[in-house]
């Protein structure tokens, strides 16, 4: 059995980012850059105006003086001329300051009348003026590669100027299911069977995860059929089910028959540890306990990070946070825990994770209601309320 | 003005939730229930063996004891027989505890050989084994009504047998960008003007609360253009651009025209001060300011909630977090204030948020780099490093 941290970082290691694809800026949130977003243009692309007012020169712009209005310049409409002594002109919010004018009068400020405009408050000259270049200059990277886009990513990649991205393909994932005793929703349940939750919950936690999943067609527990599996073609082959010991195990046979090399397969965690890696030529395999709950803490902890790691993230490490402890626990064992817990704040604002009484691995509804996993490193003394913990919350990250 | 808080009340007061459409199990993940899902079959189905093992009778189960080993029964192949006295039954992860027998002899405690068992370690009347319905029971609720299903609601909703399930259809969200001065990315830029990245990352903010934007064409600075997206069918329209008082603010006069409802337009807040409310119709308009900052912040704090409220969730409100203040703040004026901040985690592993030096909302790019928004109410007094601050962290919004 090997710890939790090596064995995500052997399978991490295992995993190579998807080639780069073009999509439009339109298609692009949620995606991962491939290569930085590098301006077209500069930002604003002139020195304009950051108020409705109007743009005179600021030496002229003391209380009590007249100038001219010699001109209008909306956004857009910039005004072609060069400011001449006692000149002004009506700007508004984004227009262009015209050439010779370094001062904006406010609208507020000012009176105009007859078309002349009355300054009321002395000008500040520079003042009220975005310069050229301020936000970005055409040449700077807006966002870096390796990072999921959004929405504020997509708004910077247009203005811009970049209609096209260049980011990772969404890692394609083949889920293989495999049981005698199971049926997808809908369809007839064996003789003492279930119904199958597993391979439509991971390929929600691959969507969640910004990955294409495949669902395979359910496997029986025949090494044929198991190994059928192994023609897929995908970035990654999750199975789920018969990775435990047993007569019954059958997807490391059937698979290692196919020339799976095996890398690992037990880890000291639970829920969970017949957790099983490896690669078929090219592929790597993730293989799944059957057990729902078992199935899916292992995909928060080692499946979405894969994904990170395929799609081009840097960081593929689970968001783990601090919290205190609502209720004492237990010493732990040897094998890291993953406590099923609700979350609240205390007054000052801290989450407090509070564990389930019942942590039953077989119970997906009791899963499914909670709020986040308290990680239990191995050999972790009993703790006390209050006592700092580490949490992992599960709804944020659509799981 | 109105305060933040009065006009997001009122803006998610006109939002009706849009009608339930059924969709594929394998399509709900990230949709809202329009329903509550019930479950269809009781998990588990019979009373389980939750161990590899042996079933037999407790009474039979005295260390030492030999029993005969009647037949096997696979996960989905139950024994069909009813166990007597001086037999077992081999049994898997998941197989179904035969009739008669009460205990389960674990594979590690048992000596199997010619066709008999030895029991090593005295069993346990009922230990490792899971009760029919010790998950859920048919009838029982397995996602409410008004929940955006994760993951593991797909995989409970699959284990209660639903193939189907009622979700409120995405939001239609139409989206129109005004302005003489504004080009779309990689089209020709007018003269003194700028690339608009208001309508796509309004569209991606759009996809990130749930809903499916529609981009409209960009509108001139003219009431006809703008009057024609009155046209639109969609459940809500959102507008960017003149919206602030000035002789090229057209956005209210153009739609007012076509018999737009004003209800406010004018908040308190910083940035974003030009925000304008109202319903064409059935369809309720939410005018925003052409500033992209300004237009994203009034998004996060107004279009977010509301999408939220048209896909039926019951809690709109943005996700707000205390954390302390990295850096201290001057006192407030009398408008919200929302200052972009980088957030850090102190020792103890609190949330520290340290506002930008420059708070410009002609700068994107700054905005774009920010982890959250510290919200600052009206008149706040000046605040100390270390104060404890709300804050809305804005990536895991996926904005």
């Amino acid at each position: 059995m090997i710890p939790v941290a090596d064995a995500r970082a052997r399978i991490l290691d295992a995993m190579c980012p998807t080639e780069a694809e073009v999509v439009a800026l339109a298609e692009a949130w949620g995606r991962v850059t491939a290569a930085p977003l590098t301006a077209r243009v500069t930002q604003p692309p002139h020195d304009v105006s950051a108020m409705d007012g109007y743009a005179l020169r600021a030496a002229e712009g003391a209380a009590g003086a007249h100038l001219a209005v010699v001109g209008t310049a909306p956004a857009g409409h910039p005004w072609e001329g060069t400011l001449r002594a006692g000149e002004a002109v009506r700007l508004f919010t984004g227009s262009v300051m015209p050439d010779g004018a370094d001062a904006v009068l406010l609208q507020e400020d000012a009176g105009e009348a007859d078309g002349r405009v009355t300054v009321r408050e002395t000008v500040v000259a520079g003042r009220h003026i975005r310069r050229a270049g301020q936000d970005f200059t055409a040449g700077d990277v807006l966002v870096p590669a390796g990072q999921r886009m959004t929405a504020r990513d997509i708004g910077l990649a247009a203005s811009g100027n970049l209609p096209w991205v260049a980011v990772r393909r969404r890692p394609r994932v083949a889920i293989l299911a495999t049981g005698d005793e199971i049926a997808l929703p809908g369809e007839p349940i064996p003789p003492g069977g279930i119904v199958s939750s597993n391979a439509h919950a991971l390929a929600a936690l691959v969507r969640a995860s910004g990955g294409d999943p495949v669902v395979l067609p359910i496997a029986p527990d025949d090494a044929d059929a198991i190994g059928a599996a192994a023609r897929t073609r995908a970035d990654l082959l999750v199975t789920t089910g018969g990775a435990s010991v047993g007569a019954h195990d059958l997807v490391q046979s059937a698979l290692g028959r196919r020339g799976m090399a095996l890398d690992f397969w037990k880890i000291a965690m639970r829920p969970g540890k017949p957790l099983m890696f490896g690669r078929l030529g090219e592929m790597p395999v993730l293989g799944l306990p059957g057990n729902p709950v078992s199935a899916l803490v292992c995909a928060v902890l080692f499946l979405h990070p894969a994904l990170a790691r395929l799609s081009g993230l840097p960081d593929a490490d689970p968001p783990v946070e601090p919290a205190r402890l609502g209720a004492p626990l237990p010493a732990n064992d040897h094998r890291a825990d993953h406590l099923r817990a609700r979350l609240t704040r205390d007054e000052a604002g801290r989450l407090v994770a509070t564990a389930f009484e019942r942590q039953d691995s077989a119970m997906l509804r009791l899963f499914a209601h909670a709020d986040a996993l308290i990680l239990r490193p191995p050999h972790a003394p009993a703790a006390a309320e209050g006592d700092a913990v580490e949490i992992l919350r599960l709804a944020p990250l659509g799981i």
